[in-house]
């Protein structure tokens, strides 16, 4: 039997592409959980009467705590769609510069998202901007792919 | 080199199928950001200081909001399940033709779910069987690819 | 023409794993909602009007309700950048012996973790264990795939 190379998927540059931001993403993704758990031990606002136990804390809501979790949310409803829309697109024969262009802009601006959003709150536009970017780039390839796949 | 056509999952018309109506899940899913929005600015209610700064308003929460919050979690919920389980489902060789219609009556029901959620909201059962309907199929699904790679 | 079958994928043992794994826990996910919706009727707190209707009863918030939902967005925080990150790192070539026992301990993890968190609650640190196992399992195949694809 010949041993035969998937040239169409993991030799595309693009696909590639793909995979390191997407990793990039993952991390960063995987950062907010120990981000908010911090954040509970510091201003000893937990959500579960067993979290606080050993130190006999209530559960109790803080808005330092909340604004993290609304960046993860916010996270998961962006990026969830990045990672399936990104691997779609990425079978639309883009350029290689201008689909990387893409998922760089967008983890760029996921990035700046969380930061003005949970980090160091800088007033609006900032996120609403950030926002925008990758809502407009996940935009973009979901059209590009639908034209593609009709 | 011979160039090589990946005629197992690029070629295979169920995967392209699945390309399409998850682009076209992805678009549903970006539409309920901006809607979300526009119905904060519209009841004025907005989650954070910085949002409503520049008009002096303080974070509400309002029920026409949190109805359009929850819509789209259960799309999260329900969707990110189909994007993994569509895509493995395909490869289980199932034929074009019942792929197809899962696909597209996951879609319908999923449309209808936000439709009569968010939108107009109807009396229940509308939701629930509009939500059933997406569960079932996911379900079927993964028993099917359960069965195909264990 | 030739048909060619895709080696490097569809053949991979690990991304049969993956596809096997992955398709355990989007069961597992599914399970979440009827659970949810089960113990709504059963301390009749539901979300919105129409759900409680025929019953004349108002939204209510329940504690045992909330923690179902707080382990379900649990999973779609974990579980969906598993399927994700999983996935690519099926490409880096991982020994399948390896992968196999990653993705095993990932599912088993996460099903301890709904359990002592939703149904059975256990003092910690049970649950913070279960999620850290998922956590570092997740984080170690984003650090193989980053430095693989860079």
């Amino acid at each position: 039997m010949v041993q035969i190379v998937d040239s169409s998927i993991l030799e595309n540059p693009v696909f590639r592409t793909y995979c390191f931001y997407s990793s990039i993403l993952v991390v960063k993704m995987l950062f907010m959980s120990p981000l908010t758990g911090l954040t509970r031990f510091r201003f000893k606002a937990f959500a579960n009467p067993e979290d606080g136990a050993t130190m006999k804390i209530k559960p109790r809501v803080d808005d330092k705590v909340e604004r993290i979790r609304r960046a993860h949310l916010n996270d998961l409803e962006n990026i969830s769609v990045f990672y399936v829309i990104g691997f779609i697109y990425t079978l639309t024969n883009p350029s290689v510069a201008w689909a990387t262009l893409l998922f760089r802009v967008f983890t760029a601006a996921r990035f700046i998202h969380t930061f003005v959003y949970a980090v160091f709150v800088v007033p609006q536009p900032a996120r609403a901007l950030s926002w925008a970017t990758g809502f407009v780039i996940t935009g973009y390839m979901a059209f590009k792919s639908i034209m593609h796949f009709l």
